[in-house]
C-alpha cells in the first residue's frame, strides 16, 4: 500500500461550500489530521481514524501526517477555508523541507477550499472587486514592524485590505493600532467590515467606516475587509448596504 | 413570482471544484447569463435560458441580468473562479448602483467559488501561505502607473503577489515591464510559476525564477505567482519542485 498525503481546505463552515473534490479524497482517507473542532465538523467512517490536536499544533500536526503517510497510510490534513491560505498547507511543507529524502517523495495532493475572505467578501457585496491583499494581522509568527510597514504599503497604494487573525484573547490592541495607522491613510467615509462565523449559524456582518470602526466587533473567527478609497457602498432601505470596488480605476 | 439575482463562481474549470451551493443556485435559476464559453460548460435543462455574450460586454451583460431578476425571472450570472475577483460581481453592483430604486430593492446572492488563484497555489504548493496579494495586470481598466505603483509597494512590502490578466493577444508588453520592475527589487531567486488553465485537460505549470522569467509562457488562461523573498524551493528527483511561503517571518 502506498501512502498519500492531502492537504484539503473545508470551506468556511457549511457543507454547502464543500466541493466534491474535497469530500472525495476526505472519503479516499484512513487518517484524518487537524484541529479537534475542524475534525468535528466532519461524518466519518467507522475505519477512519480521527488524529486531532490543539490549535497552535501546527508543526507537530503537520509532522505527524506526513509520518503516518510515509508509513503507507493514506492521510488527509483538514483546514478550514481554503488550506494554503494561513493555513495547515505551508506547516505541512515546512515539516517536508525539514524531513528526509522519503517525505519529499510523498505523494502529497492540495485540495482548494472556499476561502473564508472570499465566503466573507461574497456576503458583502463585491469589496475585493478590484486589487486585494491577504494579510495576517498576527504578530505571533512576525514582528509587528512587518505588519505596520505592510498596512503602510498596501493602503497607500490602493489594495483593498482583508485582515485575517484580527484579534484574540492574547492579541486585543492590534486591530485598534491598524485602524489608527490607516486613519491617516484612507479617508474616513471608507468602508470597513467584519465578517463573523460566515455561512455559519452565528453568522454576522457588520458595515461601517474607518472612522467608526470599533476593534471590539472583532473575534477570533471574524475576518475584517478594509476598503480602498474606490471601494463604494450601495445603500438599501430596510437592509444592510452592499460594498464593492469597481473594476475601473483613475488615477490614484 | 419574485424575481432573484445570482452571482455565481464556477471555479477554475473542473466541476469537481463547484461546489453544491453553486450547483442549487443554478438549477433554480430560470435564466443563465454570462460570458458564451463560461455557459456552455453547464448543463442546463430545456427549460433555463441561457444568454451568452462576449467577453467584453461585462456592464451590458450585469444590466441584462438585472433588468431580467426585475421583470421576476430567477437569474444567475456565471464568472469564472470566484465571482468577486475581477469578475462579474463588481460589474453587477456597478449597474445597481448606476439603476433605479428597483435595482437596489433585488434579491441579490453572490456565491463564492473556488478562486483561480488558490487553485493554482494548490497546484504548486503553498506560495500564498503568508501575506499576498492579488493585482490584476491589466491597463484597460486602470492606469499603467497605478500598476507599477503597486506592483513596486508589494514587493518591496514582502507580499507575495498573484497576477491576474498577465497577457493577451492586445497587451504583450505589460508582464515584460512587471518582470524588469521587479528584477531590482527582489532576489534574482525569487520563485516564480505560471499556472496555467488550472484542472482542465490543457493545465500546464510552470516553475522558474524571476531572473529567468520568460513572458512568452503567460497567455490569457495563465496566473503569473511571483513570490517573496521568504518564499521557499523544496526540489524532488523527477517531477517539479513545490513552493511554499512559510508561516514564519523575521524582520524584512
Amino acid at each position: 500500500m502506498t501512502g498519500r498525503l492531502a492537504i484539503v481546505g473545508l470551506g468556511p463552515g457549511d457543507p454547502r461550500y464543500l466541493t466534491p473534490e474535497a469530500l472525495a479524497v476526505l472519503a479516499d482517507a484512513s487518517d484524518l489530521v487537524g484541529y479537534a473542532p475542524y475534525l468535528a465538523r466532519l461524518t466519518c467512517r467507522p475505519d477512519q481514524r480521527r488524529h486531532g490536536s490543539d490549535n497552535r499544533a501546527e508543526r507537530e500536526r503537520a509532522c505527524q501526517a506526513a509520518a503516518l503517510a510515509v508509513a503507507g497510510l493514506r492521510v488527509a490534513v483538514v483546514s478550514s477555508g481554503d488550506a494554503g491560505v494561513f493555513a495547515m498547507a505551508s506547516a505541512v511543507f515546512e515539516a517536508i523541507e525539514a524531513g528526509g529524502p522519503e517525505w519529499r517523495a510523498l505523494d502529497i495532493e492540495v485540495v482548494p477550499g472556499i476561502s473564508a475572505m472570499f465566503a466573507a467578501a461574497a456576503r458583502i457585496g463585491a469589496p475585493l472587486g478590484h486589487d486585494f491583499c491577504a494579510l495576517s494581522l498576527s504578530d505571533n509568527l512576525k514582528p509587528w514592524a512587518v505588519v505596520t510597514a505592510r498596512l503602510t504599503a498596501a493602503s497607500s497604494a490602493g489594495f483593498v485590505i482583508a485582515l485575517y487573525n484580527p484579534r484574540s484573547r492574547a492579541r486585543s490592541w492590534q486591530l485598534g493600532a491598524a485602524f489608527a495607522l490607516l486613519r491617516p491613510i484612507l479617508p474616513a467615509a471608507t468602508p470597513v467590515a467584519f465578517a463573523t462565523a460566515v455561512t455559519c449559524p452565528e453568522e454576522r456582518i457588520d458595515i461601517t467606516t474607518l472612522a467608526e470602526a470599533d476593534p471590539e466587533l472583532a473575534d477570533m473567527r471574524t475576518l475584517v475587509l478594509i476598503g480602498s478609497a474606490a471601494t463604494r457602498r450601495i445603500d438599501r432601505s430596510g437592509t444592510r448596504p452592499w460594498l464593492y470596488t469597481p473594476r475601473r480605476e483613475s488615477a490614484s
